[in-house]
């Protein structure tokens, strides 16, 4: 993503009520949202079209989008001002740091249009790398599951292997949304993008 | 696949000295190649272009291809009456019946193009699916391997949920060969004419 420098960005996101700032709440985001929901996460969510839109869709899901640029997060923040969802929040931070915020309370990981890292000796980088599966599977609460589309074909196919060999089975695939029936698609910023210039986009379902 | 009938198609391959008429040779294909070289076979041929380029540029490994249609078989004979390859026979049947002509003793099977039975009451006859995954089982040596290729999207999202369901780990996948590294692939005939209409090339190579 081509970053803007936005002023006053970092304060803004220091003072949203719908950022998480530290782990208070590890273990107990039943305390935050005063509920026993399920919870679902975007990891990179970008400017948070995506899981704004799923959050106001399913307010018997609770969901935190993350997102480590403070000059995208708070496009996500200004939204959420606006609608001031109560199953809504956000976490600025790398998404190696997973667990330091999680313990075993997720149901769901959404990756959307992540980084390709393209470069070989960058591949442990990629969200769905054997690095990062391994991160999921301490925060994952019973039943794991992740949801990953992109338009990058080099990352959809090394993130099948990823999943083939990481135990997950198959529960939906698609090589190209937008030719098969999926009414209920929320799409990121991105995916229209990309689908308006002619990319299929690719979708999976897993879990184990 | 759209099929003209031959005249005297039927006479040709009974009579052709590279045709497999009967389970003969079955767990003793040494005797017919006369050498333990690996065992690899194309299930549904066609007209035997990728098996007989196979079987040319891949003298120590021999090569059996099974084709149900004698109005197709016949072109794959007529070629190898003209080389007369060592490593190369065929059989005419439906592929049901695998395990009439094979112990374990097959080291690699080619799935090309196969039919894609877009019906889901007719799944399981699709080469990839469960029903014909566990005749394969019974027929591999040791380790099986699997290579599939299809401009079918369906069949080869399909494929891909069966293998890994069936605890193949995937070797190698590419969603559009052709934009890829591929210099030693040998393009089937329905690989070019789909290839030539733009349409994407799926890959998958699997083994367990």
């Amino acid at each position: 993503m081509r970053l803007k420098h936005v002023k006053g960005a970092e304060e803004i996101v220091n003072n949203s009520h719908y950022v998480i700032s530290d782990n208070t709440y590890k273990n107990n985001y039943q305390k935050l949202f005063k509920n026993n929901n399920p919870l679902h996460i975007e990891i990179g969510m970008g400017k948070g079209n995506f899981i704004t839109q799923m959050a106001l869709l399913n307010p018997d899901i609770n969901f935190i989008g993350i997102e480590k640029y403070d000059s995208v997060i708070i496009r996500a923040i200004e939204k959420q001002e606006q609608l001031q969802l109560d199953n809504l929040y956000f976490i600025r931070m790398n998404a190696d740091k997973i667990e330091d915020y999680f313990s075993k309370e997720i149901d769901l990981i959404y990756l959307n249009f992540s980084d390709p890292w393209p470069k070989d000796r960058h591949k442990l980088r990629r969200l769905s790398s054997p690095y990062f599966l391994e991160k999921y599977d301490n925060i994952f609460k019973s039943k794991a599951r992740i949801i990953m589309k992109t338009d990058n074909r080099k990352l959809f196919e090394y993130s099948i292997c990823c999943f083939n060999n990481h135990q997950y089975k198959i529960n939906d695939i698609s090589l190209d949304l937008y030719k098969d029936d999926y009414p209920n698609n929320i799409p990121t910023e991105y995916e229209i993008k990309f689908h308006n210039k002619g990319c299929p986009i690719y979708m999976i379902d897993i879990e184990k």
